[in-house]
């Protein structure tokens, strides 16, 4: 690996404000950890000494996995925070349990919450008392959730290519977004990175889940790339990959969707449905699967035309992508730490 | 230790299928592992770079901190997972689960399970992927609990001849295994490993807890050293181990015991019922004790009679040479890497 | 650090009974410690090898946190009892737990516990059973939380003279503690270093959370220094430290306390009630602080004024400073293993 990394974001809040260079230098460095993670010892020094908090305010056993994970192949001491034993019950706000473990010596904490926005909040603080500390978004509210996206966006291009996977193998690719997209912090993410990627977006979802005024999220220089659609078949039409997302089962008592099994007719991903496709389409879920909801189950299971299982193994590079990058920030990013296996 | 160890199992599932000349690969391993435990260090790289995901569906503290600490003693990294904050309630099934970790990069899978069959079905589909990862059930349903019963082995022939622990040792000893024998997963191996290794086995416990079919469950070639009896007296006669089992007090509802009390009169373990066996005899239990029903209090404690300790510790040095045993079989077990002490 | 340190405590139960010479020793080790944290690598492999079993009876995020981080930075395992998944719940007594994790190889147990004499009750039965394991009181109903008295002495004394933290440096120095003075583990704790520090202490709470009695429970020769005020003024004249604690909100249920808002305007520490103290006033929290309660929230933010946040540092520091001083006891104690940084 060879390329110089220009990396300057202390924190990983979101998508929105991501450069093409950025995504890049993202992929590549998740490219030489994903070897790492086929070498033999599977860890690397780079976070030796650090400290990283896993806070997660919303329950979660896959992410919260894949971050300690890739923070333990990194070497970094981990500190889990574990909410219903914890001291927010005793009053205590959310900045001040941030303060806390900034206090222990915490240098990354990665933090997920039900509310839109708390991991900005507590970013802007950093800042403001100079910390230095970084502030990894691993899931806020409807808002954001990067390294879902940026997991997904490795997954594409690493099966695309392998040894250089970049942006630029998805432009002009189709890529269906299907589901439950007003409420997927997941989706907002996609749309972000595969938008500036250069992909064409076609997302497909009942009115109640895809309001028209979705289009007007997105940079007006996108416009032109992103399309609504309230029936999915024109999405599936040619499509190169179709991204489904997880239902919120509690939806359906909100009255926005009829019942779940009008929603697999409607817009459940199917064999038959994947016809419509690019013979070589590829299906993606962020997971957990409703099994025969999103997806039929005998699909979600066929290695050729899943990427569920990909999805998570990308997750670990990613994070440790992403870890290490936000990670080595302070002395000057040098790419030469990066191990050559 | 010189011998050379052949093992082909890639899961441990159950001591049903257990030969003498695994049982006696694993004794062997263990005493190793003891002297690694007794040394200053405790640790060797055996696992190192290798993910054992503990996933307890079924709380335990003992159980699981026993197996978290051989990962640690062999250097693997470890992910626990917690049903509790689990996306099972999300919807996704426990073979799902299996298999995210599976993408994270896990490579053993220590399952507890409430129900029987779990482990083994999880096994068979990890196979039938080729997906290289060993399974070791921590304990399903009332089915088995083969760490328990390959500990309980140990600590026996441990006792009898520390230099050398081995199957013989057991040759023609009475065994009493008294108590909840129908409902217990540790009963069942254990059952499978001292008949196996030459043991005469009496199993005492009131008929709703023992019913006479309990015989036909064994090979027939072990028929003839299995006893049953629904009176405590002619189990503890001359016996050289007594071996008690943890009494579910939820049982009593189910109308199969009278009462705590009761059972204790008839069935509990006291100095003076030990007066019938061997002089020698030792007492055991898997823990946690019920004090005063299963055991009388100040038999518990007595370190000379009771071998509950051992057992405990025997755990973490059988559990290392099972972790050791199948995270080393796809490169060929070589028993060279095993530490000299 | 050349001082020969002359340690001899096993186990760590309560302040009562520590005397001058090891506060000095603890402030000097933790010195030592606080530049190790400083340091790059943050780690020592001062107990390699060693258990260290954190049995949290009592729900904490924080204390835990900082135990557990102390105890990787000194290269020790831990193992986490969780409560809650546990096998109290199955019967078993808190001591059979203990002898549990004591069979599997724990060298330290760090126990919290809701009722007062728990940790000691453990301690004595590990010695009579001459285990040679350690027990670290980690706060036991109203009794003590010593690492929090000692790292508050820390912060203290840390702050005076960072080249040489000592318990003379608080000679005559005037502090106040105010707030729940009967109920608070942290008020005894400190209550007896601060008085064998030789400092001033002056009490300050409603009747109902601090009696004319309480005066009684010191020892006679501090007695001179120990002042109880049912006011908050005479408390803060002049003071050089505030310690505010940390009001259980459930106390008003008890009829303890007319209201929060009642509290704050008669108890409450804010910057205008600070004018009465030393110039150079410092407060203290052991935190989880009730924002507007026992403190006004600017306050608390105000890095100038609140020692909020380097009491949780000394926290660390302070515990691998215990830690190693009780894990190190056997081998005779060592300063020279002691990084020289």
């Amino acid at each position: 690996m060879t390329t110089t990394t220009h990396w300057t974001k202390k924190h990983i809040i979101s998508l929105e404000d991501f450069s093409k260079e950025e995504y890049d230098t993202v992929l590549n460095t998740a490219a030489s950890f994903r070897d790492v993670l086929k070498s033999r010892t599977k860890k690397v020094p780079a976070l030796q000494g650090q400290v990283v908090a896993n806070m997660f305010f919303e329950p979660s056993t896959r992410t919260r996995s894949s971050f300690e994970l890739a923070a333990k192949r990194l070497s970094a001491d981990i500190l889990n925070f574990a909410p219903s034993s914890s001291s927010l019950t005793k009053g205590e706000t959310i900045l001040d349990t941030a303060k806390t473990y900034l206090a222990m010596g915490a240098n990354i904490m990665v933090i997920r919450h039900s509310h839109s926005g708390v991991p900005l909040n507590i970013a802007q603080e950093m800042d403001r008392l100079k910390t230095g500390v970084s502030i990894f978004n691993a899931g806020d509210g409807l808002h954001q959730h990067p390294s879902q996206g940026l997991l997904d966006l490795f997954t594409l291009t690493n099966l695309l290519d392998p040894k250089n996977p970049r942006t630029d193998l998805l432009k002009r690719k189709k890529i269906a977004i299907v589901g439950d997209i007003i409420h997927s912090r997941v989706a907002r993410s996609n749309i972000n990175s595969l938008l500036t990627a250069g992909a064409h977006l076609h997302l497909a979802a009942p009115p109640t889940l895809l309001p028209n005024l979705f289009a007007d999220t997105v940079k007006s220089e996108h416009k032109d790339r992103l399309f609504i659609h309230w029936h999915l078949e024109p999405a599936l039409e040619n499509a190169d990959f179709v991204m489904t997302l997880r239902l919120q089962k509690e939806r359906m008592a909100d009255y926005l969707l009829p019942s779940l099994r009008e929603y697999h007719q409607l817009f459940g991903i199917t064999r038959d449905r994947l016809l419509l496709c690019n013979p070589d389409v590829k299906v993606l879920h962020p997971g957990p699967v409703n099994r025969g909801v999103e997806l039929s189950s005998d699909l979600m299971d066929d290695e050729r035309l899943s990427l569920i299982s990909d999805q998570v193994t990308s997750g670990v590079a990613v994070r440790m992508a992403l870890l290490y990058l936000i990670g080595n920030l302070k002395q000057e990013t040098n790419p030469q730490i990066l191990p050559t296996v």
